[in-house]
């Protein structure tokens, strides 16, 4: 049965604090054989890579026919039903609209002191994006990731996605075209992490992987952060609702419903001031339930991890809401723009009756990969800024160093470093001898 | 010997390789013994906090006594001659002019589909930032950590110092008296960590953890990543030159061992297209050598990783830099500005004769927290970024929902997702009744 919780009852902190301690993910630790993986990778390549491909996704191919050709995807996608095509058209279009308004803008000036500074920002050379194969193979999730590489400038973008038993997904592949994917391994698992990471004879190394995946994905991202860039490691979906006695209970519901769906471990909550709403939500989610194609998942997760918490009034609703820091965020009042001043930690807010979750997951614009399990309190979605890195940028002229030089000569002898110091000195002698 | 590499040389391939992947770095594990240490700190609190500073540091005193007063802070800082303290206050100010240009602007548009998009920034509730204790304790790393953190507007910025056998450092109180630093904690090692990630009776636990470390806070900070956001885990420094005929050598001599003089792993690189410049700079760094107070670090740095490369010219100068991604990159030539648009990778570029490296290091402005072991092909240096974190938002109207909720109830259906799809479509059906 999902948590009722009501701040008004004296036991209301302990049971809240059960609520935000509350362990969804039990990981399997698959670290031992993902470290083997990617050794195996490192020391035979493209060997290793057509083995283990042939052991997991049951397909083999020569190294050079691991990588999709333009005519292998074009045939996949014209099967592409229209209303489809159409549809991720659409998505695509509105993501890069979105992400274009991300791009960092460069800057220099010079300084009163007569010292010109400033920073200059550019793309990583190459991007590799995970894609998962088979259910949790998500056309969106493909635009999500590879339409910010490329609206950040990222020159080479390399997809990986297992194929098992051979099995393409056409608008996964239609999803990559669209983004302008450079090229399409099919690939997956640790090897592909291991692939991109490290190279193969066949494969040329990138330098940041992004991209969902398993716990053998997840873990072997972990192994190889520092040896190229990886984004987080996503944990299960969560959506925290926002309502007073404006909503339609049904949609919150569905709402509720809709990341439920996910993932057993996935998290809903509801948050209202009013009994009488909450009420009317909780018999929606039940009725739903019946139905939904997907209600032995949903069901075990709003079981498990859903959450009703009646609050004295949407301030305190507000409040609640930042402790748990929640990836997305509907607020579902008569004027939601009166209570986002109060919001602090959310990865994503959803405004008003009329913005499901689920516009976001597909078609809004902004990302759907959003931080998770409480880090929107010190972390962000993916963006271009993902993509992006910053080169910070000095120059000095002689009276600019006659200016500040000494202080940092000062400094550095405080710090006991003369050569820091000296190569100060070196050259502030020289002015003092003009 | 330092490697004197020569790209025209027919085994230049072979050995520039061997100088990408030399291990400069071998860290002792000490994985278990933090993992207890956290066990130690989340059981026991302040008992254990105690207890293991004064195991490491010497130094005991009742947890209460853990925090420095202002008074004491205010005692302290009176030692700092005026020399030292118009220094720092200098930094201080640059610092924060500089830091202050990089704070990232909110936005909001209706886009022509009538749909309201958006993102705003927040600073994190609250930082840590890790100070060393000792030798490596310098007050410039604390600006660098503190004052972006207070530029990004973190409400509760607490700094933890370890003060082995009950020695405080004066310049380092005064660098967080000047940066706004809220707290200061005299704690240290996996301890501080653990304290500032889960709290203590007496330390409140806060959101993202920065600052350098040795071996046991280095590993400390991975684990409590998750938990918390953690800022990059830094590697030794490396400074790389490029030089042409107009420089001078002595002062190139210098600026190499300004980084080498930091670490024995440290890495010193110097790139020109003249024989008679790598041999003079060569003859500068040996004569230097004998006689700065740090030689023996700086020795052991220049004779195990410094090296030479002579090559045809300056573009290839550019292009064999950017291979090595250098976290400090001076550019010692006549045209410096000539050469910036051909580098792509580098933590820090510092143009022109008269801008040594360690201008950056403590007075330029810019951050001295920088992405070190080739990690520049991905990652930025510290920055205001850092302690903030973006929210997406999102608000459809009726209108903006009926023009774009059919595309994502399609993609809801190809991926699976009932829920997904109804809880738009519930919305739409709303609107085509009316």
């Amino acid at each position: 049965m999902p948590l009722h919780l009501d701040t008004s009852a004296p036991d209301f902190a302990a049971a809240f604090d059960r609520l935000l301690t509350m362990k969804r993910e039990d990981s399997p630790d698959v670290d031992e054989a993902v470290a083997g993986i990617i050794a195996d990778i490192r020391s035979r390549g493209d060997a290793a890579l057509v083995e283990l491909t042939a052991r997991f996704d049951r397909w083999e191919a020569a190294p050079e026919r691991l990588r999709l050709t333009e005519a292998e995807i074009d045939t996949a996608i014209a099967g592409v039903p229209a209303e489809e095509s159409a549809a991720l058209h659409l998505a695509a279009e509105r993501i890069r609209a979105y992400h274009e308004r991300q791009l960092p803008q460069d800057a220099r000036w010079t300084d009163p002191a007569g010292a010109e500074l400033g920073w200059r920002w550019g793309p990583v050379d190459a991007a590799g994006l995970y894609v998962p194969g088979g259910l949790a193979s998500y056309p969106s999730s493909v635009l999500m990731n590879a339409v910010p590489a490329k609206v950040a400038g990222v020159d080479r973008l390399v997809v990986t996605v297992p194929t098992p038993d051979g099995a393409l997904n056409p608008l996964v592949l239609l999803a990559c075209r669209l983004a302008g994917v450079d090229e399409v391994w099919r690939v997956g698992g640790a090897q592909a992490i291991a692939a991109l990471a490290y190279g193969t004879q066949s494969i040329a190394p990138v330098d940041k992987i992004t991209g969902p995946g398993n716990a053998f994905v997840a873990a072997a991202k972990r192994r190889v952060f520092g040896k190229v860039g990886i984004d987080m490691i996503a944990g299960p979906s969560e959506i925290l609702v926002i309502a007073d006695g404006t909503c339609e209970p049904d949609w919150v519901a569905l709402d509720l419903l809709s990341q439920a769906e996910h993932d057993e471990s996935a998290q809903a909550i509801l948050i209202t001031p009013e009994a009488g709403v909450r009420d009317a939500v909780v018999a929606a989610v039940e009725h739903r339930l019946r139905t939904i194609e997907r209600r032995a998942i949903a069901g075990r997760s709003w079981e498990a991890f859903g959450a009703t918490i009646l609050v004295r009034d949407l301030e305190e609703a507000a409040a609640i809401s930042d402790r748990l820091a929640p990836e997305h965020l509907e607020i579902c009042t008569a004027d939601p723009e009166a209570l986002l001043p109060r919001i602090r930690h959310a990865g994503a807010i959803f405004l008003g009756h009329w913005t499901p979750e689920a516009i976001g997951d597909y078609v809004g614009g902004p990302n759907h990969v959003l931080p998770t399990a409480r880090s929107a309190r010190f972390s962000s979605g993916l963006s271009v800024m993902d993509f992006v890195k910053r080169t910070t940028l000095a120059r000095m002229t002689p009276g600019a160093l006659a200016a500040i030089g000494p202080a940092a000569a000062t400094l550095a002898g405080s710090e006991s470093l003369q050569a820091h110091g000296l190569s100060v000195q070196a050259r502030l002698d020289r002015l003092n001898e003009r």
